[in-house]
């Protein structure tokens, strides 16, 4: 099976049996998991959590997580799984209320890397008000996975009031940005590359929650709102441009970018509108309640370098283009190949 | 990235750029997820799903499935990954409705092999009567993955007349048995193994919600069921018994174990007693209401096996009993090592 020698604490690792649902699933559950995780529901050991909800609508979102390296600057595979899946659900409106996780594991994973990433989700679902209440863990070979994969699925309460969708964007709509854009993914890749950037550049990997609730609240004509991971800017309005049939033009020159990832952009011949995001939004606003949408956003932290930096045309539908420093036009196309495999 | 020709459609296969959140992702979304589970949740192309469910209690799961080989007589990866998690559901006495699914794929997998591996889950998915709502699609690097991981997390709606839980189970209930034990596994380890079997044994991955449902109609006082997946009906009886702080003693020879399984656990060194199966259960039932629920079994199919084969005690509290087939007791401890790694 393995060398690891499992009797000795300090130095234990995820060996197969962990896997088995026997003894070593058990101790896994009652040493790592549930001393996290605690909550009623979780208490309980069925392979099923039973949770209520109030009738009506709710939201369900699923990811996984395969990011590399495990640990990097502003946060953690762990709180990845967490955030991304909660994000999912505050975008569309709803209140995330409940977590599942299901861990694949690499024989041989430290049980102190697991640890880790376990206290940093119980943690990040805290901070976002939501219980972790079920969950599974499975086991391969060395070789046969890398170190640990995250999939997380979030349950929220989707309000009556809340009618958001890609396809009710409308002509005239303004483009909110919360922040500006690439820090996860360029964070990512200086890590890869044992590459040093100036200033102290870290992953926005955070919550998307109080923000979007800041903005309905402030501009309840919201049609649409869309966290910026995979793809960054560009492939999330690319996907409302094409469900929604309606053309998008963006200012370049209104979009944050700092200089550290502007730098190193440039250095690896990336676009920032194409770059990975963890804590960044935008959101499609009717005109009248624009303004109030920004303010909202900028009273928060992780909105506070909001700007207004496009709006939604009737030119060229399903299609994006952006106005460039030197005032030029350019199609901002889909992302073709990826740029930045496992970033998140 | 890879040599595996994407140009060419007919042998086709993953590369890094199907995980990037871009047009390739879009791509596979619509040549290979949307035709298999379409769905008007799913059409909606937005990060998560929103679904309609009424107030009360409903019932989450997850399971990821690493099982090798993805193919197996009886069943593949696909169709494991929509009954595991629908038989979570089901034990817990819900009504599945909505599954997620988040897939891990090995760059090279071919396009054909997701292909089939998609096309089974939606079959699988609609005898089980629950819609894939909303999923994810993660590329890691060949050699970081092995070919395809699936986790699914479901969604059911539990009655308010369910009160099943573990912690339930009293002295004096019997324990009704599905059917035979350990096809699934020894179908995996004959797969793996490349050894032929006589007979035509194979993997009995299917659907309890059914037999589950019964099992509540004709014996409402069940206390408690369960799946016997990972580490067989060994850890399904000791997980009751530690939870439940009641003793359990089984009859081995009431436990039915076809000719093929038996001999193939006696050339592995196996117990049948430890081996997965995937569309097996075990229910406790009342005295009173046993006969009810053995009956009800039997009517189905899936159930035609089905066994009473042990019953729930005062004595040592917490432990498992068997009687052997030559009278003596023995104690059937919890699964130390794993016996067969990646069996789902």
């Amino acid at each position: 099976m393995t060398s690891c020698p499992i009797a000795l604490k300090a130095d234990a690792c995820i060996v197969l049996g962990h896997g088995s649902g026997g003894r070593m699933s058990a101790e896994l559950m009652e040493e790592i998991f549930l001393p996290a995780f605690r909550n009623a529901a979780l208490e309980e050991r069925n392979d099923q959590a039973t949770v209520r909800v109030p009738e009506g609508r709710i939201a369900l979102s699923t990811d996984s997580f395969v990011v590399k390296p495990l640990f990097f600057p502003g946060g953690n595979i762990g709180e990845l799984a967490v955030y991304g899946t909660v994000n999912d659900l505050a975008v569309g409106g709803a209140i995330p209320r409940f977590l599942t996780a299901g861990f694949i594991l690499e024989e041989g994973l430290p049980m102190e890397t697991l640890r880790s990433i376990v206290v940093a989700m119980a943690a990040a679902a805290e901070r976002c008000g939501v219980s972790i209440v079920t969950g599974d863990t499975k086991v391969v070979e060395k070789g046969s996975g890398d170190q640990i994969f995250v999939t997380t699925t979030g349950v929220g309460v989707v309000p009556e009031t809340v009618r958001l969708s890609a396809g009710g964007v409308q002509v005239g709509d303004r483009v909110v940005l919360s922040g500006s854009l690439g820090d996860h993914g360029i964070t990512i890749l200086a890590q890869r590359e044992g590459m040093e950037l100036e200033g102290d550049l870290q992953s926005d990997a955070g919550s998307l929650f109080e923000l979007c609730q800041a903005v309905l609240q402030a501009a309840p004509g919201t049609h649409a709102m869309r966290d910026l991971t995979r793809g960054g800017l560009s492939s999330a309005l690319n996907e409302i441009a094409q469900s929604a049939q309606v053309g998008i033009t963006v200012d370049e020159a209104r979009i944050p970018v700092s200089t550290t990832v502007r730098g190193a952009c440039e250095l690896f011949g990336l676009d920032p509108m194409y770059v990975a995001n963890e804590g960044k939004m935008v959101a499609f606003v009717p005109e009248a309640q624009a303004e109030a949408a920004l303010q909202a956003m900028r009273e928060l932290p992780e909105g506070a370098a909001a700007r207004i930096v496009g709006q939604v045309t009737d030119r060229h539908p399903g299609m994006v283009t952006t106005r460039t420093r030197i005032g030029t036009e350019r199609i901002l196309a889909m992302l073709a190949q990826d740029q930045l495999p496992r970033i998140c």
